[in-house]
């Protein structure tokens, strides 16, 4: 038996024919979107738009899954009458506009032409103003509300998006019967849902970007809405009243499009779920087990047993009852920059390119730990978790007049892998305890070096995902899970990871003298990173650096 | 009227031959030392060990006078017998062990291969224990001995190094009558000085390395130093009772030497001094005015009334009685990396040569105070003044994933200006303010960037010293003074000052919209740098980069 995954990302949508007995991914097809600028729908006037077009979503459904399926039939075993289930992740937050029917404005005529009237893309970051409004609002009404998203209600998500569609194109959100998270709109498209009252929305983004929590009845209550504007609230009620995880299915393949796809009608379609959440099943995250994405920034999953009191973790940015895996609560993290740094370094500071990078990597190699004397912050792009700031800015210390170039890419790999601790000690103090980091992305694939260091600095055995597509393949496993044993899949998500993924051969374990070494260095790391990050009880230099932030944009 | 500087430099020896009238510089020669390398006697076992040849010293004062004088004979004007004075500077502490005809041990045949028994080149560190024992020795016993020096006694200066001398060449040391300075021997020579006990020592190199002072009779009592070595309490004997500033005179110029340079014989001899003391001299320095020699480091001189309370000012690393002028406290700072930390950030962080040093300066050039939201320490080398500690290192916080080469040059400039700020702020928090920054150095006459800056983050004038040769002309002016008004010359230093020092003709003044920005700018440096260097009453981060170091040398 076989299941689809199909993940959207940013540019591109792809989707991936797996084999349930054993995760064989046996066919896959990645589609672009044809819209804007590589899929983004931009605005010269305002670099913090970023928009897309549904219909890109709709036409890179069939196109991917349509060739994901023409590349498996190359199989002799397969035919499509063996999937059993679909299963989607997607970025996020990134919500629709929709018409009572469950259509988006932005495919009518009449709104074609309007960029509030697309899917407001996870980056766009035009809703700064209504963040932080929301945040003030809730610091001081309803401060429970953050308290599971470290603080700070972000520009990236659903009610500030809502709200500044409100604020800049009334039209537009009068016209809008209700909002859909993308993540839930593409499996109601596929289980012909036509009411978005009808649609089932995932615990995933309802609960990490729409405020929802079971505790206080699901959406943020009217009282609050009203008080950000009346009109909100009357929105509540056009949204959804309850959200769901994994233990439930988004519902079956319509006819129309089975029909389209070349599918069986009425095979199981998964709840969606966003992009990191699901690469993290698919890379095979469990208690204990954290599942680290490693690309310009960090993604950090893990789950944890209902029963242990995890629910407020300080400084962690997300946890949500059942959006990783169902009977768990769903915890993310993530660190800023990780990539990015090296990048910055290499690119900016040295004027380098990729052999750059590999000659500095050899370099830092030969060092041993704390040789070069060089102690970094890892917060040229400010600070997710666990201090939620982004005003915080980079630091590096202990240079010489000898100091090297190898020397401070080390140094700024050390200080990645200091924040990646800082996380995991977090998590840890509240009774998550981890020992082992899977992680995913072409710097755990390629850079061995960084990830001896993770492992010695956090002293946990670093693993790499076996698929190099963990989202779509968690998607996979998901729809495996919907499918349920019955329909030829799994009961559980653990027995569906135990088939479906896998590690790559190489493990790094923590080597003990280092790991002494770092234990030294880590101590003087959260001296600084608690000077200047403002942690209470500390010496507070953290003022520094916004004032620093202050003077430069005080011109 | 003319005057002879002569300006004993690491490499080499300059003579200057100048006209007291207007401080026109007739006649100049440069000879380097012929032994070791580039005139340094090395030991490839030992990277600490600096030695220089006595010998070289005279053929250099021979060559390099007459040379002089044969291009002074090109002017009409000129002749011989119209030279009334020489005045000499030197490095230091370069102590020279010599037998009881005040002869350098190296002269002899007996001694010519040992290099213990050479001069001991300033920059020679084979004392670093010594120094380390004197310091502890001093904080016990003799706590004042240090306060005037900055609370930490050097492995540069004159007692670390005869110690070390007695400790490693016993023989050497048995074998030496006495130890005089380089800059106090060479005015010796020239009068015919053959007895130690003659030579008359310059309080400059008196006071500021071998612990010299009015106060306490002398140099160190022989209690202290027979806790150190009961040996070294018997050498006080056959040092020096007493030393002199420049209202005395060295000697008159013997007969010998008067052949062999041409000159007239009973001419006047300066008080030998240190090249920076007399390069400020020739500078200009006066009440209010710091000569600021800036290299890859900074020597910083000014002047102050002896009637105010200033002798001891707390990191101040050399307070002197008439050190630089007679009548004056001589104050000498220093920042101990200057133009280093922009050839460290070229040379080794963006592998870059002189070019790049001028499109950087060219681009940090359009950038704004503030502007890249920067702030560094100019700690790579430790820090000399105000706080006296080598075991500090570099910082550099505040950047982004965007900040570029050009912004980290234009703060690591902005940072050695600010470190300028605060050794004027603590003279000034003593009593001796100042609103004048004459400067000498390549760094002062092609960065006028540089200099901006400094004007605008210390809110003095930066002014440029008009000689390339300021401490060989500094040596004249002395010369001229040593002459006094009766013969040829002038009576006081103010006087041949105003005839033979000028400056150039541009001038740095503070810009008022930028300085507002440096203050707040200035305040937050002091806040960072005030934590990191444990300054009492502030948050305490100075161990970080001490455990640094230690975790370093750990291995």
């Amino acid at each position: 038996m076989y299941t689809i995954g199909i993940d959207y990302g940013t540019n591109s949508v792809r989707a991936l024919v797996v084999d349930c007995t054993n995760g064989d991914e046996i066919g896959g097809s990645v589609y672009a979107y044809p819209s804007g600028r590589q899929g983004i729908v931009l605005d010269k006037r305002d670099p913090n738009l970023a928009r897309q077009n549904p219909a890109d979503y709709l036409t890179g459904l069939e196109a991917s899954v349509s060739a994901a399926l023409t590349e498996a039939s190359a199989n002799a075993q397969f035919s499509a009458d063996k999937v059993i289930g679909i299963g989607v992740d997607t970025t996020g937050s990134t919500p629709i506009p929709v018409d009572k029917k469950n259509s988006p404005l932005a495919m009518s005529d009449a709104w074609k032409d309007n960029p509030a009237a697309y899917a407001w893309l996870w980056k766009d970051h035009t809703a700064i103003d209504e963040a932080a409004k929301i945040t003030a609002v809730a610091r001081e009404h309803r401060p429970h509300y953050l308290a599971k998203l470290g603080g700070v209600y972000s520009s990236e998500w659903l009610w500030s998006k809502i709200w500044h569609c409100l604020n800049v194109a009334p039209e537009v959100f009068a016209a809008a019967w209700s909002w859909v998270e993308c993540a839930d709109w593409i499996p109601s498209i596929l289980a012909g849902v036509q009411d978005p009252l009808q649609v089932k929305r995932g615990v995933c983004a309802a609960g990490h970007k729409g405020l929802y929590c079971d505790e206080w009845e699901g959406l943020p209550d009217k009282e609050f809405l009203a008080m950000l504007d009346p009109r909100l609230a009357d929105l509540r009620d056009r949204l959804y009243a309850r959200a769901y995880d994994a233990s439930e299915i988004a519902g079956l393949l319509c006819a129309e499009w089975a029909g389209k796809l070349g599918l069986r009608t009425g095979i199981p379609l998964a709840i969606g779920a966003f992009d990191a959440h699901l690469g993290a099943v698919g890379s095979g995250v469990r208690e204990g087990t954290i599942v680290k994405i490693i690309g310009t920034s960090t993604c950090d999953c893990t789950v944890a047993p209902k029963s242990r009191d995890v629910a407020d973790i300080p400084g962690i940015c997300g946890i949500v009852d059942g959006s990783i895996l169902p009977g768990h609560y769903g915890i993310e993290a993530g660190q800023s920059a990780v990539g990015d740094i090296f990048k910055w370094f290499v690119e900016i500071v040295c004027k380098g390119d990729d052999a750059t990078h590999q000659a500095l990597t050899a370099e830092a190699a030969e060092l041993k730990p704390g040789q070069s004397g060089l102690l970094a912050l890892d917060w040229n792009n400010g600070n997710r978790t666990i201090l939620v700031d982004q005003q915080l800015t980079g630091l590096l210390l202990g240079q010489t007049l000898h100091t090297t170039q190898a020397e401070i890419y080390r140094a700024l790999i050390e200080a990645t892998a200091f924040g990646a601790r800082a996380i995991i000690e977090r998590l840890e103090e509240y009774g998550v305890a981890s020992d082992k980091i899977i992680c995913c992305g072409g710097i755990a694939e390629k850079n061995s070096l960084l990830m001896q260091i993770y492992a010695d600095v956090t002293g946990c055995t670093m693993l790499v995902s076996g698929s190099a597509q963990s989202c779509a393949l968690g998607s996979a496993v998901a729809a495996a899970v919907a499918a349920g044993s019955a329909g030829g899949g799994f009961e559980t998500f653990a027995e569906a990871q135990g088939a479906m993924t896998s590690l790559k051969s190489i493990a790094y374990t923590p080597d003990a003298h280092s790991r002494r070494t770092y234990n030294r260095l880590y101590e003087l790391y959260m001296q600084v990173h608690d000077a200047f990050g403002g942690v209470s009880g500390s010496a507070d230099l953290c003022g520094v650096m916004k004032k620093l932030i202050a003077i430069r944009e005080a011109g």
